[in-house]
């Protein structure tokens, strides 16, 4: 980092401003770097095919040697999603929580990185000292057990990450530390990155002690069998539901991969508390009777693949739909679900079952604070300058509105985008130029090999479809030897438009005979004038473009 | 309908029950029909490529003589937008409000059905007679003007279609009749066919003055340029919006299509009162100071292509967005619309404009009753059955529990399916077999030429692209004359997986000679073994499963 002087310490994002998603933060003092999360994003319509985006990491290959190392808030894909792909680039050791590692652990396993990977767990007292910096954590509450904000102590300051939060003040798990945070804030910082999320909500997010509530609340009331949904990483979530279970005398099958494995780390390391004898298979799970079981599973979001998108449409091989089912979404839908979640409710409303979902019936809260609870942040921990995170422009826009609003001067505040770098000393700020960044697009288990060309000619392909002409011309002899066929794909019915198709074979083959004579022995011409042909009779003949592909053999 | 008995009443839905969109219903005595709107649905997101779908009009092209009239209940897209298919198929003459003609007339011109179709306006007090049923109206508040509820007069009682309806005590336009829908109840009513769009919603819905208030409040506090976008149907809102700029002194420029037709159809039939020296082109709006200004637009849905949009990404020939620029989304984001509308607020954000959006603000209002304003329904019409319409499967069970509430017995309730067939006589009701229903597609001007083939085509197409295997073989000699050669789109970039494509040419062309040699002749199982061959291939290399495309031509 040139643009960097020797007293300031640097705090950039690869990930996260602007976007909810693929979490990067880096905290650089000299030749020390300190690396705050390494999440995904999910895809939105537009990246057609595309599984997740991670950030470039060309800046962090680039400084590997001066990484000191990872550490992870929580266990969410948003903050944890990219490490792979990450460490398949440079080796670095990896801190974190206990839940957030375990879940880790079986991504670096599908990797293949698990043995060469080092994890060291954290706990909220560890101090992690390096030569210039060092870091620690406070605990905070969120929709995950073990969610730490983190404290980069350099020479300019102190760098205060909050991580994902909401103020709990009644948390299933342990609550979070006040005392800490005010003893941080007491000391002085210089600069608060703070979680955007939900910066346009007023008021306090519902405690989720309250979702407990209306969960046994409704189990008093269900004679029927309850299906219950929710995300697997709400530990506790899973937990709550799974004491109401046991109160009114339900077993519990679970469905779905990433429940089962939520389910199996949460017990392993104590964060869900449940009796073996709870869970039931599937077997022993249709010999009881309906006001005795619950089943678990994944799909709250509508995911067409998941166990209860499968259960809802009659696809699922081990639970079907009965008259008297009670299906709990205990979730709210993310943007861009709310089509696929309202078809699954539809879907079971059909085959039968009540349905309860939406935020009426307080079956759902955020795992995000607030405006009273960032506004409580920022009171507690007092920086001098402040930088929003972890959240879409308008977000970051409100929470600095907010800031501002508990005495943070305006000129104070940095509204960035990702790759820009904040330079800070003891009493100064200034951006201070930008670093590579950018969205990477996997796929399969391409990295990177995915463009706009490719996405720009998946759009065509999705949307009117492909028209292939084959043809072999010799070209010598300057004439057409066998074609031009036709072959469509995505496009319209042969049937229905055979005399369309015949007319354009008719065409073009005049076409590609002229062109031919007019200027022999040029095969890019004479592809460009097939395209030039088809495209636009194409085009009056359906008002659709599709992609035109000539594919010319020459003898 | 052999299913029918000579004294029973058919009613029945083309399009609108279990689903928002496509509405079209059916009311059928002996050889008299009645239908009640024509409208489009628009597709989601799985239905690529897809403009709109319309219902399966084969019942109504069989029965083509016995339809006595189509009656437009409001002039909504999903009311309306299937009338010129429909026209195209049989000639029926249309009756409507003003304002729905009005717009109509648009549609037909564009599809040159103007001519040839006859248009009879109606007004409340008309009754349409025919030789065994007859047609009135009553007037409902709906978020557009002259919106009519439909009753049809049978021999085996009253049909009350209501239309889309909200109660709004305190409305723009004229208010809703209630002292007619009252004489109609009080006459007896067989059954009535009710909007679900808001069951899930309780209470009432705000009423429209209730939008003027609020936006008043806002021009009387923006200094800068106001930008203000809303469905350009919502002529009421136009109305307020309008009389806003008016009262604060600020000249009206209109960008969209859509916007400028409503304006022009709005002020020509009356429904739009505004002097037209208070519009201005863009050069005088240029001039004019910011605060002098208000921009009027399409686009509240975030649609890509609309005027906001454009204006929001900087790519609008004529209005950029300065700071102190106030941007209103006069609307909620229809489910499957959250991401576009997200994207174009975040960008006027990002371009220095305030945004105003979202319910906090009173500045949207449905134009559906919600569950009180359906249940006074229920009690002004009284009827002896119900039949809740015009919404998903949960929204019309839902109403139908309003209706059990307002004491129609539950027996009497009709959740159906579009196709199904409710036949009535003056005590009774069974639901008595179905009529063709389904969907059909419009893509361009093609006219349902597009199947779930097509449609499943570009769905792999638009996941993970095509893959083209080209090669010249000789049927006789059975041998690859030239290639196998490779072309893919979609798929991934060449360059990036050179050696990938040169690897499974070589394995292709070892592949198809061992084929030929097998089999000789068999051209199909050449293809086949290619597909079966580069497939897996692709798979194993990339995670990907692109279509695989053979194109062998023989020598």
């Amino acid at each position: 980092m040139k643009s960097i002087k020797n007293n300031e310490t640097a705090v950039f994002a690869l990930g996260g401003l602007g976007e909810i998603g693929k979490n990067t933060y880096g905290v650089q003092f000299q030749d020390e770097i300190i690396l705050i999360d390494a999440g995904i994003k999910f895809p939105d319509d537009e990246l057609l095919g595309i599984d997740y985006v991670i950030p470039d990491y060309t800046y962090l290959e680039r400084n590997a040697d001066k990484i000191k190392g990872l550490f992870i808030t929580h266990g969410h894909e948003d903050h944890i999603g990219g490490i792979p792909y990450l460490l398949k680039k440079i080796n670095i050791p990896v801190y974190g929580g206990k839940l957030a590692l375990g879940l880790l652990r079986n991504k670096l396993e599908e990797h293949g990185l698990l043995r060469t990977t080092e994890m060291i767990a954290i706990d909220e007292d560890d101090i992690i000292k390096f030569r210039k910096t060092s870091v620690t954590f406070f605990r905070t509450t969120h929709s995950i057990p073990d969610a730490f904000g983190v404290v980069v102590k350099t020479p300019s300051g102190s760098i205060v990450h909050t991580g994902d939060f909401k103020f709990d003040f009644t948390p299933v798990g342990e609550p979070a530390n006040l005392t800490k945070m005010a003893k941080i804030g007491g000391e002085g910082v210089l600069c608060l990155l703070s979680d955007s999320t939900n910066a346009e909500v007023p008021n306090f997010t519902m405690s989720e002690r309250k979702v407990g509530d209306s969960l046994n609340e409704i189990f008093r009331n269900v004679d029927g069998r309850i299906i219950f949904a929710t995300f697997a990483s709400n530990i506790h979530r899973l937990q709550q539901v799974i004491e109401a279970a046991e109160k009114f005398g339900r077993k519990i099958a679970v469905f779905g991969r990433s429940m089962d494995n939520a389910i199996t780390i949460g017990r392993e390391l104590g964060y869900i508390v449940a009796p073996k004898e709870l869970f039931v298979d599937t077997q022993s799970l249709n010999k009881l009777p309906a006001n005795e079981v619950m089943i678990l599973c994944t799909g709250s979001q509508g995911e067409p693949m998941a166990a209860l998108s499968r259960i809802a449409n009659g696809t699922h091989r081990q639970v079907q739909i009965h008259p008297g089912d009670t299906v709990i979404f205990s979730s709210s839908p993310i943007p861009g679900n709310t089509l696929s979640v309202n078809k699954a409710i539809n879907a079971l409303f059909r085959a039968g079952a009540e349905v309860i979902h939406g935020k009426l019936n307080n079956i759902h809260t955020s795992g995000h604070g607030s405006q009273e609870e960032q506004k409580l942040m920022l009171r507690l921990i007092k920086p001098k300058f402040f930088m929003p995170i972890h959240g879409e422009h308008r977000m970051m826009k409100m929470h600095t509105n907010l800031a501002v609003a508990c005495d943070v001067p305006r000129e104070n505040t940095f509204i960035m985008g990702n790759g820009d770098i904040l330079a800070l000393t003891q009493d100064e700020a200034r951006i201070a130029g930008r670093i590579p960044s950018g969205d990477v697009y996997i796929d399969g288990s391409g990295i990177g090999d995915i463009g706009n060309v490719v996405l720009r000619d998946r759009r065509i392909l999705s949307e009117d479809g492909l028209v292939i002409v084959v043809a072999t011309v010799d070209m010598k002899r300057n004439r057409v030897v066998s074609g031009p066929d036709i072959i469509s794909r995505g496009f319209v019915y042969m049937r229905e438009s055979g005399t369309m198709i015949y007319e354009a074979q008719q065409m073009l083959s005049k076409q590609m005979q002229r062109q031919l004579s007019t200027s022999p022995a040029d095969l890019s011409a004479l592809k460009n004038e097939v395209i030039d042909t088809l495209g636009p009779y194409l085009y009056d003949k359906t008002k659709r473009k599709p992609m035109v592909l000539p594919v010319i053999m020459e003898v």
